[in-house]
């Protein structure tokens, strides 16, 4: 199967063709299963376990919201740099559920060691190996403040623990990806290789997320597995590099959620060369694997927003600082008023204006250069000489728009992805200037 | 008439009979008028002039955008401590027009300066007054980038004025007020008395602004006319004061315009005793008429939202300061996912959790208690004893929706008004917890 990031670079495709399925490897020393609670009440998954056989080197970037689930709690409580599992439920946030809420988790976590400790000594090495409770890692997503089902998740954990498999082929990645979405429509999944020395390292990730006005907060997780051999120092200083310009540069609807949670797992089953320093150029390579498959995750994230008909790339360059462009890209990507031209296919870029304005940012208005695709429409603080609207109509028919704006104040650069506003909006607003 | 401030009080009624006009009263000293210069090509009024005999003192407050309209930087060139005149014109913001644009409206000023100048020599006072075009004041509101019709504008300039009555009846305010409305639905208008000593002061205002994803950039234009004698100096002061908590504490779709203004006026007429101190007690009064009558139109702007079926109070109290409560209230009414949970009439308080969380605001989660109505539905990290969904279901149903945060840090507070997300948003987002 072919890469799908390509479909993104086709802007005439469809929005609907951009997120094709790519075919997930297994990784090496990672076991995983999903079940069901029944936690939604119909029997759909609804929880999934990974599972490292010998443990994994670890690093985790988690929301920035000042209320946070008690599983991010959990997560933050411990300075790990090593575990053994991830426990991911939908349907609850487990976020202003109290004491009860830290404490339910608690005796989930207590189950799984048990469990898992358990398997160890079946194990065919016949090596017992205990495991903690701070050894395990957990993420949930769903509604905030109703009461956390413990005792429901609780009770499934031997059956979840004896499902565990190592032989991920692609339905099993399908399966356990589709056991964490919410009002998504569809899994996301992702795969990448690339080579640390002379071996050849597989990276697998999935994601959940769904877009605009998301039901569920708009919780984004993100997981990510490889067996490269990467100490978790530098894992971490790669994985937040990484996700500055992938999955915190996305946005669908503004809001952020009590329990976004992106981590990346590393098995270290690939025996590649010990690295000693993040700078090594041996990981360069994984580097931009990993950098393509966020951006890919990232990207089905927006792909899938509720009624999203329009993928849009708001590119600013030219800025005297990445801050100063990414917060303008921002200011334009979120505003529902550009969000909605963009969806009634006007291209009424006097709403770029207004998001560059907005931003508060100190922009000298006679350098300021704003592009549709190829199609120079404003500069010197007027519409540009060569604006031609019936091209500019043709291209907002598009699948993909990309809009980039010069600032000409300096080299600095940055990217934003999100998607158009759709229905009644669309009768209400997008045929204004007609 | 009775004063419409009230029916914001009385929750139950719907969002539709918020908004029943005032009858205004004329202001002495000033003279309107409101004809059509054909500028959307169907004849409707899209210019009003507001024309001071003798002058006014007179304070403005301007958009914060670093992009602002040829009109917005005409205003702001000229340190103004009195003025003669007022030009609105609607359809176009004049607004990256380039060089064109702000010479376009030069040439407007100087037929204004002319016609008025004219008009001030056949005044049956017989003394000629010359106008100068530092004198005037505009204001645009519109589409960005479009060439800024000057022509058009200017050439109505002596029907305009020609026009200019000082009889000012309800009807007349009505058409003044209608002249200047984008998408709006129906013009904004208020008035309140009050006294400044043993003087009866009138307050006539007018707005436009048409909330949720307005076209128009949601610009917002207040204008409010008073016959006090009040030193420019003391008007700026108090507008600046009553603005911070009526028409800046209003959101519908957090974006904002690059054309936004508000003006005081003052003719003087009622020839009250002078005021030598902004804090001078006669001016009290004058404060509170001025709070009400701005915040009655600043809530006709959010009633006027396109879709609003309900009108949303969000009170921060317990706050650190003013700044914290300002940006937890505004963080809560900009998100999209709690205005479609109010639009479902879904008591989602998980969402106003998420709003206080993204914030940034350094809370203490266990300190946090949420009201919505009079129904206390979490504190304690937790949901509330109490707490009853279905009384709470049925109190979602009404027209007007107050929810209160007590972040119980502190003693301060501030409220933030904003009305719900609905349409295509509700049948995809309001069911989901269902």
């Amino acid at each position: 199967m072919t890469v799908n990031l390509k479909n993104f670079l086709n802007p005439k495709i469809k929005m609907s063709k951009m997120g094709e399925f790519q075919e997930l490897q297994p990784i090496d020393g990672l076991e995983v299963s999903s079940i069901s609670a029944d936690l939604y009440g119909d029997g759909r998954d609804d929880l999934s376990l990974f599972y490292f056989q010998d443990g994994a080197n670890f690093a985790s970037i988690y929301t920035t919201s000042k209320i946070t689930s008690a599983s991010i709690n959990w997560n933050l409580k411990v300075k790990r740099h090593f575990v053994k599992a991830l426990l991911v439920n939908t349907k609850n946030a487990n976020t202003f559920t109290g004491i009860k809420g830290a404490q339910g988790l608690k005796e989930i976590a207590h189950a799984l060691s048990k469990s898992l400790t358990l398997k160890s000594s079946q194990s065919p090495k016949g090596v017992s190996d205990v495991v903690k409770i701070t050894d395990l890692l957990f993420a949930s997503t769903g509604v905030i403040g109703e009461e956390f089902p413990h005792t429901k998740i609780k009770n499934r954990i031997p059956e979840l623990v004896k499902k565990l498999r190592a032989e991920q082929n692609k339905f099993v990645w399908f399966k356990v990806a589709s056991a964490m979405m919410t009002t998504d429509t569809k899994p996301k999944l992702a795969y990448e290789e690339c080579k640390i020395g002379n071996k050849l390292i597989k990276i697998s990730g999935i994601a959940k997320g769904s877009g605009m006005i998301a039901p569920n907060m708009a919780t984004m997780l993100g997981f990510i597995f490889t067996d490269a051999n990467i100490p978790s120092v530098f894992l971490k200083a790669i994985l937040k590099k990484v996700a500055g310009s992938t999955f915190n540069s996305i946005t669908v609807d503004s809001d952020t959620s009590t329990n976004d949670m992106v981590s990346i797992f590393a098995t270290g089953k690939a025996k590649n060369s010990k690295i000693y320093n993040v700078l090594d150029p041996k990981l360069q390579d994984f580097e931009k694997a990993l950098y393509r498959l966020s951006l890919n995750l990232a990207k089905q994230i927006v792909v899938d927003g509720e009624g999203a008909k329009k993928f849009i790339t708001v590119k600013i360059i030219g800025a005297r600082s990445n801050a100063m462009a990414k917060n303008i890209g921002f200011s334009i990507a979120n505003s529902p008023l550009f969000k909605t031209a963009i969806a009634g296919e006007d291209p009424n870029w006097g709403r770029i204006v207004m998001g560059i304005g907005k931003s508060g940012e100190n922009i000298i208005t006679n350098k300021v250069q704003i592009k549709i695709g190829n199609h120079l429409v404003a500069e010197q603080n007027r519409v540009a000489k060569d604006y031609n609207e019936k091209d500019l109509k043709e291209y907002m028919k598009w699948g993909a728009i990309e809009l980039e704006v010069n600032l000409n104040l300096g080299n600095s650069s940055h990217t934003v992805y999100t998607c158009d506003f759709t229905h009644d909006y669309i009768d209400i607003n997008a045929d204004y200037r007609n």
